[in-house]
Parts: structure tokens; sequence; C-alpha cells
């Protein structure tokens, strides 16, 4: 049996990591990243800690999802309170996920020390707490916390609670690694211990990286017996991040025989994690296992010849079984094979210009090289396509803007008297117009600005709505100078869309994505 | 044998990774540096590749070193070329350095297609270079590249290889996984069979994070037989980068019983990782393992009182032992013990302080619930504890500002063109200034214009950079006119800190992270 289930923690685990919010619709769109990819199950939070939460199980239910399960995240029933009766038991029930992961505690000290019951109670709450859910009908993880710190401790009892979890009915006990403290060599032999004594139990693995051997560990729990392997995206995640899940899955494809999303959808392994990086407002790191834009960089001249002549001692794997490409210079599109199928799914049918291809290809590498991304701004990528086709029909051109903003006192407070004005120009075919907005800031402005201008034209702007709004600034040495991104994510009634502008001036990168994400919106509805 | 030998491989492996440049000085630096934290083997450059590297071999030799032994990179002699006629290795000998480590092919396709000549002759050079080298008295290293690529498609020629080195009398062969592509259970057969073949031939490792195992390949390796770890600071290195030296390092002397530079030195691991960091010019990552600033870092609330009763539960390891400090993070949970703590972080003491505990945590979690956020924050964290302490001094204080950013035409790309202006006026004490800086952006003119006003009055104002600038939208239904929440990372020469705002405005919350982040470097330059 060499296929492995993928189990994605970004929207729980990895949210815990410090610098990471995401919003709603972030989480939405990941989801649907990561599904599209061929994971098999994405947890998504906790369904009772907060409205967004709740929010995010009811928005689920509704996508049209091709593969992935979505489980819900909780905790067994809590000390002396019957599963029946539990409100988290509840919440989870009521999230209405098909898939339910509760966490439960397998190291006796923590059970006397922290949790402060015996630890039969807690054999009790894990037995009844996966009996209850199973009783729902719904498919049940449980997460052994700290299990192989407790194995160490007291392998018996540690034993004893997976044993419970199992005669309950668990479908999958994922033993968790929680403090990250572990090595390969003591994984590999507890979780063989494990499989031994529990032949006919699906096992699975949760790492962290603490010791920087989360992939090495979840490799050595496969290599025991371990099906079902968790991790994030990247591997964000607190204190030193969770095993990253794309790092396992190339290991698994490409050098240990495992099936886990497919050879073909792990082209796409590193277009996944810039998507999730950027929807993060992070970077994958330029030195990341096969997607870093370093991963397969190597020094020109120096080996070019050498290369050539014997591929094999330079690269540990092919660069494209992974999406990644062995120039400085990353991208999604990076090939003509990939931009053409890109274009396919924004309905452009690049196979009939053959010609543009390169010429494309070329500006998008130009671009990336100056800061643009195009792996979130679908919508600016359609334009560009547009431009370089000649179809591309702007519904308004900019003659010039000026924002102001005046603020006064320093109140060191959420203060709200700063105010900002925007003056725009504009042509919309002969006829010229001005318009002034104001705003709570200087974007709010030049949008309320924009749309003052054109609505006499296009009532139609009515129906686009901005909802989201990403700056990030490229190169960090040069501070406020540096080159600032401006994603904008902006939907209608029929769906979403991402744009992006680059600037040194953060209000001009900032109009930029408003213009195009306002051009693309006009676009949509005029086809 | 429990004592393992370290290699440091910074200067010359690290140096090939994109972005870094050592000057010589900064070479010598970090030779005193390793050599203090108990580095056995520090290997220097090539001593023949540039004019840099042979003056570096030259000015080593002056520094009072106290344990630590240099070493000179260079290859086997050249293919039908006699050891003694070779180039390479008359610069090697000529460096000065105690210790030579040379690379030679052990991958037989290797041999026959990329260096294009005989089996048989590749033996030979790795003999006689090893045997000529031995005769000028020197300790000799023998790199064996592409080993374990090497053993599996040819095991009787890659054992050939290390045996004419080993019977040419090298002190240590090092195995190379030069492609960072093996996994751990393939290391340690591999290294366990040389050992088995080679009883009498001390062996080290050299292994690459391509499959995101170099730390527990090494480990491994160890386990195996071999005594030398090779690797670099922070794992800089190419492509994915070398094995972390450090993380090895801590995973030997915490968890594997084994003796690097032992415990007391072990405490300086985490300002080693620092230090040769900015002496690169790079960051330690945040959630880099054992020495990232997130490494030992909790969620506050959650956990405190949980950790308080059982920190093994969610501590691999005491930061103490590495030199790392637990930080609390805090956030919309957190409670009083987590405060007190954080706050005994930034040297504040809370606890001779209890009445104002609950009055501080009620204002944070105010200014969480409109926007804030504190875990990246600390410096604004500092100034809002010292305010409520009534210690906070203000450096200065704002009457007002005026931002204008003027932009002419849609260019679509990454126009250089829109200009901003910024006039504040302000108060130092009893004057009142007014400056008008300009900046690409709005905020980079606000920087300037501010530090343009406060400079005479406080020269250190130039030692202090914004190097990371970040943008978040908190409410992702209304767009453009949502709460916006800017972090700013700030450093001096000892270190750096994140300060935020929050404002519909962005700039006016661009503007209150920047307040934060100058009055927090000027106060702590006047501590």
């Amino acid at each position: 049996m060499n296929r492995i289930l993928t189990y994605d923690s970004t929207l729980r685990d990895g949210e815990q990591c410090e610098g990471i919010t995401l919003s709603l619709e972030d989480k939405l769109r990941i989801v649907e990243r990561l599904d599209a990819f061929g994971v098999d199950f994405i947890e998504g939070g906790f369904p009772a800690s907060n409205p967004k939460d709740i929010a995010f199980f009811q928005r689920v239910q509704d996508l049209p999802l091709k593969h992935a399960r979505i489980a819900a995240f909780g905790s067994t029933c809590k000390k002396d309170v019957a599963a029946e009766d539990d409100r988290g038991l509840a919440d989870l029930v009521a999230s209405g996920a098909p898939v339910v992961t509760i966490v439960g505690k397998t190291w006796d000290e923590q059970v006397t020390r922290a949790l402060l019951t015996t630890l039969d109670e807690n054999l009790r709450m894990i037995r009844d707490s996966v009996a209850h859910l199973k009783a729902q009908g719904l498919m049940v993880v449980f997460d052994a916390e700290h299990f192989f710190d407790g194995y160490k401790a007291n392998a018996d009892y540690a034993m004893a609670c997976v044993r419970a979890a199992s005669e309950a009915g668990a479908d999958s006990i994922d033993l968790c690694e929680t403090n990250g403290g572990a090595l390969p060599h003591e994984v590999e032999a507890i979780v063989a211990a494990v499989a031994q004594a529990l032949p006919e139990q699906q096992l699975g693995i949760h790492c962290h990286n603490d010791s920087g051997c989360a992939v090495a560990n979840s490799l050595a729990a496969v290599r025991a017996g371990a099906v079902q392997v968790q991790g994030t995206v990247n591997g964000f995640g607190e204190r030193v991040g969770n095993t990253d899940l794309l790092t396992v899955i190339a290991d698994l494809e490409l050098k240990m025989g495992c099936t886990c999303v497919g050879e073909e959808r792990l082209r796409d392994l590193t277009s996944v994690a810039q998507f999730v990086a950027e929807t993060c407002n992070l970077s994958v790191p330029n030195h990341h296992p096969y997607t870093g834009a370093s991963a397969f960089a190597h020094k020109g001249g120096l080996h070019a010849s050498a290369i050539a002549r014997f591929p094999e001692a330079y690269e540990h794997t092919r660069p494209e079984a992974v999406g990644n490409t062995q120039r400085m210079l990353v991208s999604e599109l990076a090939g003509k094979a990939s931009l053409i199928a890109k274009a396919k799914n924004l309905g452009i049918d690049l196979a009939q210009h053959a010609d543009k291809t390169q010429e494309i290809l070329d500006d998008i590498k130009r671009r990336e090289a100056v800061g643009y991304s195009y792996e979130v701004a679908d919508g600016s990528l359609a334009l560009l396509l547009q431009w370089h086709l000649g179809a591309y029909r702007p519904h308004f051109t900019l003659e010039s803007f000026r924002v102001i903003v005046d603020d006064h006192e320093d109140t060191g407070a959420l203060a709200k008297d700063a105010m900002s004005e925007a003056t725009i120009k504009i042509h919309v075919g002969d006829q010229r117009f001005v318009a002034t907005g104001e705003g709570a800031g200087p974007v709010g402005a030049l949008d309320n600005a924009l749309r003052m201008a054109i609505v006499a034209f296009y009532p139609e702007v009515a129906d686009i709505e901005l909802v989201d709004y990403k700056v990030r600034i490229l190169d960090e040495n040069v501070g406020t100078d540096a080159i600032t991104r401006v994603v904008i994510t902006t939907r209608d009634k029929h769906g979403s869309w991402g744009t992006v502008g680059v600037s040194e001036n953060i209000i001009e990168a900032s109009w930029n994505a408003l213009v195009d994400s306002i051009e693309y919106g006009l676009m949509r509805i005029g086809e």
C-alpha cells in the first residue's frame, strides 16, 4: 500500500504562526486551491472559537470541492462531562464538517499535572468522545497529543490511550510529535511499535520542526506504517513550524515510491506554495526545499557545461517535476505549456497565438523581476494577455490624480481625524471627467473618486466590490523607499479576482491594482 | 566515543549562497567567533581562487585562535597531471593552512561523463593527491563528492575511491551528499557499510538540504559511525543550503548524548547564529530551529497556566540551553501571568506594579479589538507599558502633517513619476519645527520629514533604520474603507524591533507605527 493520505492543517495549526491572520475569503480560496491540488483532508479551524471560523464552516459547504474533505478541529470532552453533554463536541457536530479531528492527551504526567484528572478518566474521555462522534455518522481522526513524549515516559499508558480511541472506532489515529523534539530513529521505532500492536488501525503522523527534523520524522513514520501525513503548506506554524506538507509530498512521491497527489498535480507544488504564502502575506523562502526560488539555482558559468554533460550530478530531481525551474526567476508561468494552460483557465486561447507566446513570457519575466506577481492576480494577468493580443479595450484612461492626507495631533490611539481627499481627471471615450472623492484613507478616496467619475457611464461598477487589499514591501533592506506590491481582491456576484500593482509609491501601486480590479470587473460583466 | 568533531564551511560552501559576499574582515571576524564557540575546523576558502582568499590565509595565521584549525579547500590533482606538479595542490600547501580538504569524485558515471577520464585514473588522482599532501606534513580531509549517489550506482567503485584515500593516509574521509537528495535511512545504511569496510578510518558527513533532511541525514550518519559533521552556520549555502551546523550541534548535544562544543558554549548558539547572519547582512529566520526569535514563542493566555504546571509539555528543550529565550506572544487571549512574563522580556518589571496590570490588560484587549496586534510589535508594547506606568517620555509630539501624492497618466507598468511630499509640524521640548520631506512614496516622505525635523536634536536617529513595512486590511468586508494595520520593523546595530499602527487611514496607521519605531529606537539608545 503506497497511497499516502495528506492532511493539511494550514488553516488551523498554520494560523497559529505569529503574523498570519487569514480572512474568511483567504481561507476559502486556500481550500479551493488545496482541493484542486489533490489534498485529501483540509482542517478548517475550531468551529466554536470565533465568528470567523463559524462562518467558515457554513460557507465552505457551498464550495464545489472535487476531492478534499473538510475537517473541524476540537478536543475530547472535558473531564467529568459526558460526551453527549459536551459543548465542544456539540459544536464540532454542528459545524457540518464530514470529518472531525479531536485531540486527546496520551502522556501520563500531562493528564495528572496539567489536565488535573486521573489516567482512567482521560481514557474515558477519549473512548466516549470518539464513540459519540462516530455515532453521529462522522469520520473521526484522533490526534494523540504528545504521543512520543508520552510513549517514552510510559509506553503502556500511551498505548492504552490510542487503543481506547481505536476500540471506540476512530478512523485514523494520528500520532502527534507535539513538542517537535524527537529524532527520526525514535519516531520510526515508536510508530512501528504502535503499528505492530494495532495492525488493523489506520495511523497518521503530525510533526513539528523544533529539532529541524519534521520532514524526516514524517517520512520515518511512513516507513514504519503511518499512511496519513499531517502538515501545513510551507511548514507555517508556531515556534519553528509544522511539517512542511509540500516537501513531504515531494519526498514521498519522488523518492519513496508513494502516491499522494500524483505525478501530474505534483507539478503544481511550487505554485501552491507561492499561492498560500502570498495569501498569508508572506513569501516562500528563497532556499526552501523544492519550491524556493533558489532551490534549483546554479551558479552561472561554473557548472553549465558540466550540467549539460551529466545533469544528474547537479539536481537531485528535475525541477519540472515540482513546477519549479532551473533558473533564478521562478513563476508558475515560466514555461510555454503552463502559460497556455493558465490562459485557458482565464478563457483565453493562447494556442491560437503561438507567435505571441514567447513575447508574453518575456514580458511576464520582466515584470516579475521588478516585483509583479501573477500567482494571486488572475485579473491583472488576463488584462495583460488581452493587451498583448491587441484585445484590451480600456473602459477609461487616467490623465492625473492628486491625493491629499491631512492629520492633526498625535492621539496615540485609533485616531479618526485624518482626512483623505483624491481628485482624479479621467477620460471615458472622448469625454473628460474630473471627480473628487473623500475617504477614511487615500485608497478609499481614490476608489470613491474613480467610481464617481465612471458610474454614469458604467452603472454596473456599483456591483463590483473591493474585499481585500494587501501590501508587501519587496526589498526589506531599503525600508520605506522599497518597491511596493499591492494586491487587491475584488468580487461581484459571480466570483472574485485578484489584481496587482507595483511601484515605489504605495499610492500609485494601489491605483494600478485598483484600475485593474475595476477594468477586469467591467470586462467580465461585458462578456 | 561520543565526541563529535565539527567542521564549519560557512566561509567556503556557505559563501556560495546567492546574496552573501563576505569581506576579508568579515571572514576573519567569523573565524574568531567560531573559534570562541568551540568549532573544531573552519574551512576558509579556496586559497588559489582570488586575492581575497589568498589574503585570508595569510591574515588568519596571525589570529590567536584558541582551539579551531583552519582548513584550505581544493580538489585532487587534475587528470594526467602528477600530484607534485599540480598547481592546485601547490596552492593548498602554500596557503599555510594546517588542514587541507580536497574533493574527489566517487560516482563512476561522473568520472567518465563529466571528468572525461577513466575510473583507474580517478583512483590514481585520489591516491596520489592524498599521499602528496600527507608527505608535506598536513592534515588531510578527503571530501568524497557525490558519495551517496555514487554508492547507489556502483558501490564497489565508490568504495574503491574512499579506500584509495584511506590507504594513502587521509585523516578523515567526509562522505558528501552533494545533491542533497538522499533520505536518512539511505544515509544511515550507506555510512554503516563504509564504517564496516574501513573500521579504522575516521569518517565525516557533509549534507545539503534539498530534500529537507540535511539535519536528519547528518544525525543518521553519526548514528552509523561518522564522527565529524560538516555544515554551515544557519545552513547558508547554495540552492536549499547546507546542513545547519548549529542545529546539528544542538541535537547532538541535547538529544543524542554527544559532545561537540560542550554545555557551556552551547549557550552561545543563538548569538553565534545572529552574529554570522548579521555579518552576512542576513537575519536568522524567525522560525529557525533553536535560534529563531520564535523558536520558543508561545501564545499568551492560552497556555501560560499550563506551562507553569508542566513546562516539559510545551518546550522540547530549555531555551536557555541554547541561549534563546521563551517569548510570550501577547494576544487577545492574554492573561496576567503571560503579560508579566512578556514585560520582563522587555526589561519592565510589572510585578512591582500589580495595581496597573489589570488596567494594562484591559487596554491591550481594547486595542486588539480595534485591530492592534502586539505579537510582532514589541516596540509598541514597551511604549504602551511605559505610558501606563507613567514612564513614557516622548521625544517629540506632532502638531499636524499633510501628505500630497501626485500622479500623471496611467502608464500601466512600473511607473516612477508619482511624487510624494510630506510636511510635518512637530514639537521637541518647547521648540516648534516645520519640515518637508519628499519620497518615492508617502510613508518614505513622512519618514524623511520626521528625521529632518528631529535629527538636530537627536542625531542618533541616523543609526535607526526601517527595514520592513507590512500592511494588513482587517475587515475584508469593507474593502478600502476598512481598518488598516501597519507593522514596521526597525533596527539599529544592536537588534531589531516591531511597531504597530492602526487606523482607517493607511497613512495615519503608517505614521503611528513610524512614530513608535523612532520613539522606541531613541528610548533604547538612551538606556
